[in-house]
């Protein structure tokens, strides 16, 4: 149930073993990912109390070169996957103390990240503004358009047998104690004897699932904008770019199409994905004052998405308390980064019922009521 | 030659006169009017050096109550005509003296405004920032919704049997020294003893008009916002409100449908119609400014259109130098207050060969190279 990339990677790498599998979503390749800028960060991304995660995203970063020059193979298109690299950069001295201490942090774990003065990082984006005080370059973050990745997965299930239902997945079928379907919008029931929630923001909300093995995930709303970098002139910048402004998150992604995506707004709204004056004015100020030559840039698009928030901000991965129902969802900030790895530990636990080493602190069981489940802290 | 709103008003207008009118427009009703708010804003639009023009939009602003109920009448349509009247704010003390020299001009000219406190501004408005240093209600500056005054244009236009060919217009016929009709973009050839040049901000590039009376428009770039405000609540402003923020002429007009138009840049970039970064942000920036609630508010439309800007910020109206050939363009910033007059004016011409008195300070002639005519300032 779900056909954003999450869904979508899921049911690839399950028809690719051999599973008959089947998509249930009115529009397939839509959900967050239409939204998203693609950043596969996962050193910039690394936040202080989500070291697990870190492994996660790791495995999924050093997956990405293979996973998407196969699935670019398989479906005969292009993903944009770009190899660019990142530069974080600190627009003030708290900034720069915090960057800094992000370094160590990253350093500590091994991983490759390189101290940058004012002066580097201009060199390197000669568009900063004069103010940028220091940076990290970050070599090994790259990027991906989501819209593209969502395309390709589309094309690659369909080549690959899976089926697409394209109607809403209504209500949980449950027998005897075990999930054995869903019904449709239409009143379809399709039987399954594994069935995936992998519905983004909406995983939480179907209906039939019983409330303890229900998903703790919540909508987090993301404004994003996409200005034009004319082709005519050298790009605008040649990494992604990111910031911390007034305490706002805010990333600079060039594509090579062309496209320069500014994000994102991070709002505890619940369903609402109303574009507003707020939102699309902090975004340009913000980007404004880390890349004044935005100014004369078209803007072509603005559209707001929901990420899935989850309590812990990681993924709900595999088997839950009802046989028969799996989760894939709870990705938050990082589902276009984890696709690769969401994949093929989804088809290993549809196969064989059980998760692989990487993906154990994912289980949904972490959220479930009564005494938690000891929960260790994996080494990276 | 142009199915804007000028070119739409004075077709209609003629048709009505007994006249075998055509228009000749690609998408008749589409123009500069699908961008502009829609003041009608005689009064708070005066600028000095503008009193010619202020006689004009005076006479128009008068026609605009029995001109938009025969109009609505007409097309069976609503026009969105509001007399909510407009608060101009001063946001700084310049503004504020700024604002007091305005007043006092139009009191000089007997027209209708009241200088108000920034707290009796505050009464009227709650939602205006607390940095309001005081404003002018002028209650007879109206408004119309320009996309509704365009669609009623066209179907008017219909029902008076106006003949519309809905392709370019590509060179104006020039025969024995005379005008006799125009070529299209079909290479088809419309033969009229009289041509209609009000193609707007284009109006200076048709082919086959002689360089002496080839109108000397340009276009001059506006960027316009529309947000939404929820029908569930108070309307965040009673009455359009007019600034000049940072320099910059800005407006907020809310209509009664819960669309608020916020505008507008003024730039001149040729025929670019790009909607920039930068334009937004500097929207958003000074209308946050100036109601600090628009934030909330979900931003619907971004768009930028062109006005044609004549030498004097003053249409050109009537017959030119070029026998057979009249023009109705360049009315700039005043479109939608000058199409009452305009029409009139226009089909008074084409049925006498003679522009009434209103429209003499207006001739097209006062352009025309050699010894310039003599031009009478009109007392209002």
């Amino acid at each position: 149930m779900g056909g954003g990339i999450i869904g979508l990677v899921t049911a690839w790498r399950a028809a690719q073993r051999g599973l008959v599998t089947a998509v249930v979503d009115p529009a397939p390749g839509g959900g967050a990912a239409r939204v998203a800028a693609g950043m596969l960060a996962a050193v910039t991304e690394l936040h202080y109390g989500e070291q697990t995660l870190l492994a996660l995203n790791l495995a999924s970063a050093r997956r990405y070169p293979a996973f998407a020059a196969e699935l670019a193979d398989a479906a005969g298109q292009d993903l944009g996957y770009r190899r660019a690299g990142t530069l974080a950069v600190a627009v003030d001295a708290d900034d720069r103390a915090h960057l800094r201490e992000l370094h160590a942090f990253q350093r500590q774990h091994g991983l490759e990240s390189e101290w940058l003065s004012g002066r580097e990082c201009r060199r390197l984006e000669p568009m900063l503004a004069p103010g940028v005080r220091g940076g990290l370059r970050v070599d090994g973050d790259h990027q991906i358009d989501p819209r593209r990745l969502a395309a390709a997965l589309v094309t690659a299930c369909e080549r690959a047998g899976v089926v697409f239902h394209r109607v809403r997945a209504e209500r949980l079928t449950v027998v005897r104690g075990r999930a054995v379907g869903v019904v449709t919008a239409g009143s379809t029931a399709l039987e399954a004897p594994r069935v995936v929630l992998a519905a983004g923001s909406l995983s939480g909300t179907l209906a039939g699932v019983p409330a303890e093995v229900l998903p703790p995930v919540r909508p987090v709303k993301g404004q994003v904008l996409r200005l034009a970098m004319p082709s005519d002139r050298a790009p605008l910048l040649h990494r992604t770019v990111r910031a911390v402004v007034r305490g706002n998150p805010l990333y600079l992604v060039p594509r090579e199409s062309g496209e320069l995506v500014v994000g994102a707004t991070s709002e505890e709204l619940g369903w609402d994905t109303a574009v507003t004056a707020g939102g699309v004015y902090e975004l340009l100020r913000d980007a404004h004052e880390l890349v004044p030559g935005i100014t004369e840039l078209p803007l072509t698009e603005t559209l707001a998405g929901l990420r899935p928030g989850s309590p812990d901000n990681a993924p709900l991965l595999g088997p839950t308390a009802l046989p028969g129902l799996l989760l894939a969802t709870g990705h938050f900030r990082n589902g276009v980064l984890l696709t690769p790895v969401t994949g093929d530990v989804m088809a290993h636990a549809l196969t064989t019922g059980e998760l692989p080493e990487v993906a154990r602190p994912f289980t949904p069981g972490r959220f479930a009521p009564g005494p938690a489940p000891a929960r260790t802290e994996q080494p990276v």
